[in-house]
């Protein structure tokens, strides 16, 4: 297959396409009716697996034995809800951080530690609703990890993300790779895109609200579509409190901020504020919409705002001086700025256009100077679907193209002259992906660091790229060796729902921890009940009871608790502890009641708890869920439950 | 680093396994005292990578893009709770299996559908113990995942695997690769070790009770160990109904099957039915627990069994007709038939030896016409820490050795030959690898198609070997091309907690279906409830309201639901159906209600329901969570939840 070709092969052709833009014009759009039968029977007729392509790339994806990767990719995983940490240019998944979601193997959702983290964050009345589905929620959809920044690259700090599903944005700590803080937002619903401040420091963390609804949302409005509002967030990554919202028109898409600390802008759809598919895409242009972060700050000191649920809120809607909205092709999508700190790029989704704008002139703008489409420097047409746009640090930026399953590498000087007039042509190459490209990212290619050699390539179907597992397939992230002229596809990787977006980091960025630090916050509940309870959690095992409510203290060193069996009253309240007090690199234990669902992880020096009520008597053996010496499966011991007299 | 020798930077020294010797011997346990100050020393000290081996492998891991793997590897995933499917040789994880656990995002254990399997087939008293926990539970520690054999190989049927956690054995489909059961098993503690009939055809899949408890566990009895008992069961594999249990002598570890239909045979440690680690450890010799399946079937056609909740148990202890106890060293671990039908191999743990027996002999044995020591044939000492065996084929077995660090290549005959006092040497090679071996597998190697072309060691530390990502580090998957003369180390595999054991198996004799019959037993509810609500699934899209029950019924086809939007009250108990009416591979659709926290996936031609109460007022969006269109995120819907008047 050549490598300009377009990829009719893969599902989605030119014709649906135009089947989708005789939608968005308002044609009409009959229920089941989606990809056309013959679009059907193409993909079909396309299962038979290529043959390899010649790979002339100059750099390996192998990782030897005993090698390390040069990357930490963090990707999100889409409606799993986790965080994965990914080695690249291995494509090997390294970690997973349990965020959103419940994980049986670390007992988040279920350990007092995490449960903490998991709810402190939400807002009462969600607290309130949680109350008969297990305290917590069980999914999430996590779609952004974007990591904290100090002048304009990676600190080593956090990486913050957002959950789709229910409206929240958490942190991930890059010491530790656990998650220390979740919020729900108020106000919102929804969140779309996430990234954050560049400069001089993370800073807020802007949360694109996509979905509008009524404010307060309580039912008194229900269908009166006029009354639905989108809200912007933009919360204080140092806290993880929100710092203020801005109200905005349209559902807002992706967002991303300028390397001077100035502008935060973001990818807006269905300007025409519909509810239904036909109406969302009506009109033949959205926006982008810029957010002045110095005069919204001078608001919020002013008071300039309405406050709701705690929360300052601007109106941002059109005409107001926070906010500029500059017109572009229906349906923009990616949003996406260059390490130059100059160019921004929107991406077309429905239109084959980028629009390329310059922050140097959003001063203007906003001062009225000029009119919000004097900021496109460049639109150019690169193919069909754009989506995202990745940037190498030379100048050359790379767009997937969804419907043409492609990347398309291009230069932005060269689309700056051709929006001039000028003939030349500022397409450098296209490549074929597998198939249905979404996010791409370089390596450190959103940073002032970009170093122009890898690209992976998210893309939403694999279909006949590896062996067949059932009708869920998984995604597929390709890997491209960008260090040369050409484009070199290198690597396929598998993954489980749903990579989405990703950001990958030079290894000199990250540096954790492989022991936890006893003074560390994440158990500090732990340590202080166990000093009202006089006990030393590093060295002593032993159970606390106060009338109902148990407290039962265990260290674990391999092979053995400090504890071989405690008696508990059926009915009881009892609480865990459970102190890894092996201080070894990868020794961590577990800690299981067998039909008891009860399940943790504890990592070298770390402490873990989980509470319940010991509602079945009888003989429960406890064990090591986490293989920790030869004589592992020896290590246990019994909760003897004595049942309740009658 | 030689090839051959012992690996004492890998943290568990030698010493250390004199200490665990000196622990096993009742000299004492010293809470707190588990690696010595020493061995963590040296590990900490030996946290610099490696540099790469020299490969002179003569296979290649690398799978190219477009290419396709030439096996699937079906990997555990312990506490984690899933069953993993992984790509070999390219070590890709290429789908996840939701089984024990919960999964954001496929809603596995929201879903009707996954509610039913994770119920059905539990007991009334865990169902009610369940009750005030979410109805199930929230984690599993999978242990072992084998595969339906028809005539010593596998016939592409079923997975079956166990859940040490909470006692539970499950089955996985292969043509859809979904979990339809889930069986709790009565009278029993914790499964351990699991594997299947291999002749005529699965058949039994038998599953080992570990830990001994009272019958009934009621809390009658709690602190008295000498009624404390543990089981063997055997379950029908396609009824997955248990068929007999056997109340056996001592802890039961690993368990395996001949090719002859005849016999199971299991490890067992614990022999000393002691309730603590020195007690557990007393004694110099365990024993291998052997299991006559015609005559347990005609003990149980004849009546000589005690029913327990429904199940016919035999007595199995020492002096039954049912079963034989061969001694073999302290606490015998894994437990392997070679494939040419004769051997079987029980490795020693905490002894440097494995034993090797004849299957031919156990006739004799049961017949007492021999001892039990008898049918052993040899015993050859391979270093330390022996924990599981796999084979070629070709005569040769190799053996993980947890204290070492190491695989060790041997051969059969040899090892026989010196048992019978030949100065020969069975000992063919020692790897290391990277580092404490627990499981290992060769391609097709639990079958009677052993081909001798992949072995995979399944390490518990991975320590220095990838990049550090806090203090919970990845396990490491090795794989290893043994189709040479010497076993040759080709690459690195991080994987998350915990893949404990797999099944490798090639391409040829897995065959799944890209999309669901609509005739398939897993949504057969749902259309059960359609037909009596007068709705075709495929083609309607429409509300029945029953006084406060709702069914919302809806299709979806890229890039639509068939209801753009639905209305319920507050209060309401409603189930949404969603149909995925879109024939086409890999489109997959997810529904996501916007802060209810429901998600569920919805793969080609399935249907999924998940029920709830709406029990928040307001506008709720709904939304596709899978992508499957450029105008995904446009596929949405909004669900009206109107406040419940007082």
């Amino acid at each position: 297959m050549s490598e300009n070709s377009s990829n009719n092969g893969s599902g989605f052709s030119r014709r649906t396409l135009l089947g989708t833009t005789a939608v968005a014009a308002g044609v009409g759009l009959a229920s089941g009716v989606g990809l056309s039968a013959t679009t059907a029977d193409a993909q079909t007729k396309a299962a038979a697996p290529k043959a390899p392509a010649a790979r002339p790339a100059v750099q390996k994806a192998e990782v030897l034995p005993g090698e390390l990767d040069e990357y930490y990719t963090f990707f999100s995983s889409g409606q799993s809800g986790e965080m994965r940490i990914v080695g690249l240019p291995s494509m090997r998944e390294l970690m997973r951080v349990p965020v959103f979601n419940r994980c049986s193997a670390t007992g988040w959702g279920q350990t007092n530690e995490s449960l903490k983290v998991l709810t402190e964050g939400l807002l009462p009345e969600t607290r309130e609703f949680l109350k008969t589905r297990g305290g917590t929620y069980m999914n999430g959809d996590l779609h952004h990890p974007h990591l904290s920044f100090t002048d304009g690259t990676y600190d080593g700090r956090y990486v913050f993300m957002n959950d789709k599903a229910n409206t929240r944005v958490a942190r991930v700590r890059l010491d530790v790779m656990k998650c220390d803080k979740i919020i729900e937002l108020p106000n919102q619903h929804t969140v779309h895109g996430l990234r954050v401040q560049k400069f001089p420091r993370t800073g807020y963390v802007f949360a694109n609200g996509e979905d509008g609804v009524p404010l307060p949302n309580d039912g008194k409005i229900l269908d009166d579509k006029k009354q639905y509002h989108s809200i912007f967030s933009a919360i204080d990554g140092d806290t993880m409190k929100v710092a203020w919202q801005v109200i905005v028109d349209g559902n807002l898409d992706n967002v991303d901020a300028d390397y001077q600390g100035k502008y935060a802008f973001a990818t807006c759809y269905n300007s025409e504020e519909g509810v239904t598919l036909a109406e969302m895409t009506a009109n033949e242009q959205d926006w982008v919409t810029i957010f002045n972060i110095k005069r919204i700050e001078e608001a919020v000191k002013k008071g300039d705002f309405k406050e709701m649920r705690g929360v300052p809120v601007i109106d941002g809607r059109k005409g107001s001086k926070y906010t500029r909205y500059v017109p572009v092709s229906n349906s923009p999508h990616g949003m996406n700025t260059a390490p130059d700190g100059i160019h921004i790029v929107a991406a077309g989704k429905l239109s084959p256009t980028v629009t390329v704008m310059d922050v140097r002139l959003f001063d203007q703008l906003f001062d009225d100077k000029i009119k919000p489409r004097d900021v496109v420097v460049a639109e150019p047409e690169l193919g069909l679907g754009p989506l995202h746009t990745a940037y190498d640090g030379k100048g050359n930026a790379y767009t997937t193209l969804f419907l043409d399953s492609q990347v398309v590498k291009w230069n932005i000087d060269l689309a700056k002259r051709a929006f001039k007039g000028e003939k030349v042509n500022p397409i450098l190459q296209k490549l074929d992906v597998h198939y249905q490209p979404g996010h791409n990212h370089t390596s450190m290619g959103q940073t002032k660091e970009a170093d122009g050699k890898w690209l992976i390539s998210l893309n939403k179907f694999s279909k006949d790229r590896f062996l067949n597992v059932g009708p869920l397939k998984p995604e597929n992230d390709q890997l491209i060796d960008i260090s040369g002229d050409k484009m070199v596809l290198i690597h396929d990787g598998p993954s489980f729902a749903e990579p989405h977006d990703a950001t990958i980091v030079h290894r000199s960025k990250i540096n954790p921890v492989s022991i936890w630090d006893r003074a560390d916050p994440m158990f500090a509940d732990a340590v202080k009940q166990a000093k009202a309870d006089g006990i030393n959690l590093e060295a002593d095992s032993k159970v606390i009871r106060d009338g109902s409510t148990v407290r039962v203290y265990m260290t674990s060193t391999a092979p053995a608790f400090g504890l071989e069996e405690f008696q508990v009253k059926q009915g009881d309240k009892v609480t865990v502890y459970v102190t890894n007090i092996d201080a070894v690199e990868d020794l961590t234990h577990g800690f299981s009641i067998v039909n008891y669902g009860i399940q943790m992880e504890v990592a070298p020096m770390a402490t873990a708890s989980v509470t319940f009520s010991a509602d079945r008597a009888g003989v429960y053996w406890y064990y090591c869920s986490w293989f920790c010496h030869a004589m592992h499966m020896e290590m246990k011991g019994r909760m003897l439950v004595e049942p309740k007299t009658v």
